[in-house]
Formats: structure tokens, sequence, C-alpha cells
């Protein structure tokens, strides 16, 4: 089976679970490289659309997400890579997960899970250039 | 907290997955509408990119599903929908999950989980409409 590429201007997103609790972590986009890349060094490499080249996840923090298994969807354009995570956390603001953010109706979020680690300490250099984005001018809605 | 819709080109990736098992079950786009529609009726909608409309998930299987809570991730720009699907299942081809196949790392795949229900019935007409895809001629890597 082929993974779909094309379907995403050379990309497919790839969701990133925890293989052990289920937790869903982050989700990325791997261009067909980034995803060799992931399958050759078994740890969760995404492709940064702003940055242009590879971004192993982890790569600064230490942070890397071991690859368990990979399951692909019934047209072959997303993927779901069940991962151990190495470190407390995969998020750049101190979380074990991306969704540490329940957003509801109107608009208002409240964080619902626990900062794991300290990100100062961790990107003592600010927050980490691989997934740094350079915002499009008005970009925002 | 604002979904950045501007990333993807007006669109946001939208993760399914059952709030009670955890499990993940299918990724699909939200543009604005779609996630508004989604937050009022309560029910997962998305954008189709190819037929260009509004799809409410299960409008022709009756598998709807259920929003329980809505988590979004550091960058706004994905959501995490944990969601109650009505039904044996949400993928056209049967199965509880559309990540049904495990992908190995030599491409081939493998069936990971048990048919749910048999989708000549659920879907008579053959595939559903809303989620068909015209593929663009050569999209196939």
């Amino acid at each position: 089976m082929q993974l779909d590429f094309a379907k995403l201007d050379g990309l497919v997103p790839a969701i990133i679970q925890d293989a052990a609790s289920g937790e869903v972590l982050m989700l990325g986009f791997m261009n067909e490289q980034a995803y060799r890349e992931t399958r050759a060094s078994g740890e969760v490499t995404f492709f940064s659309r702003t940055r242009n080249k590879l971004w192993r996840k982890g790569e600064q923090s230490g942070h890397v997400l071991r690859v368990r298994e990979v399951l692909v969807d019934c047209d072959g354009d997303t993927v779901l890579v069940r991962a151990e995570p190495v470190g407390p956390g995969v998020c750049h603001e101190g979380y074990r997960t991306c969704f540490f953010r329940r957003l509801d109706s109107d608009g208002s979020t409240e964080v619902v899970d626990t900062r794991a680690f300290d990100p100062a300490v961790v990107y003592p250099s600010g927050r980490p250039a691989s997934t740094a984005r350079t915002r499009r001018e008005g970009s925002k809605p």
C-alpha cells in the first residue's frame, strides 16, 4: 500500500498517540522523506512546512517519540503513529500532550492537564526553533 | 481562543477519538462553517474538500458522532474531538475505526481489526457519496 501524499500537496497528517495510554499527543505532517526517515530511524520525524525541512521530534529536547506501530486509514492519506514518548511530555509548553486545553462552544478555553515539565529548563533558548512558525501576515482569523 | 484556519487554506484537521475507549476513529477536515455547525448541532460535521460542501458524518449511515468535548492544540490549528460514535463503526469499509490496517516498514499492510458491520447493507448504493473522493489525475504516488 502506498501512502497518498498527493491529496495534501505532498503531505500526510500524522496523528501521534501514546501507545501505552491511548492519549493523543500531537499532530504533525510528514512528507514522503519524513515518513521514510521515521521508518528508518524508528523515531517520529515530521516535515516542518514553515522551515521547509525535516524535523525529528525531540531533536532539541530529547523528548523523542519511539515508533511502536503505524496504522493507516482507509483512504491511505492519514497515518496514526502509536509511539512511546521519551521524556515527560511532547508539548513545548510543558505538557504531556499538545491537546491540554479544552475549547468550549463560546470560544473560551480551559487547561485540563497539569504541567509535566518546565519549558524554560528544557528549552532554555526559548521556543524550539523546529516548532516555531513564521505566521503569514494576517493569518490569524 | 480563535482557531487558526489560515495555516491550511481555511481548514483545520479534526482528529476524532472515541470518548469512552480512547480509540482514534478517523481524521477529517473542518472549515470554520463546519466547526460552527459541529458546535451548534453537537454532531461532528466536516468539510468535504472534493465536494466542496459540508458533510455531517453519518448523514447517510446514521452513524453520527456525538461531540463530548473538543480539545485544541497549543498552536490552535488542530482539534481533537472526543465523541460518542452512534452505531457500530465509522468506516465506510465496515470497521469501528478508519485506522484498521497496520502499515509495516516494507509497505505491506495487515488488517488488525474485525469488521463491525456489513457496508453493503449500510451503504446499499455503494460508497457513501459524502466520502467518495474524485481523485485528481495522477494523484496517487
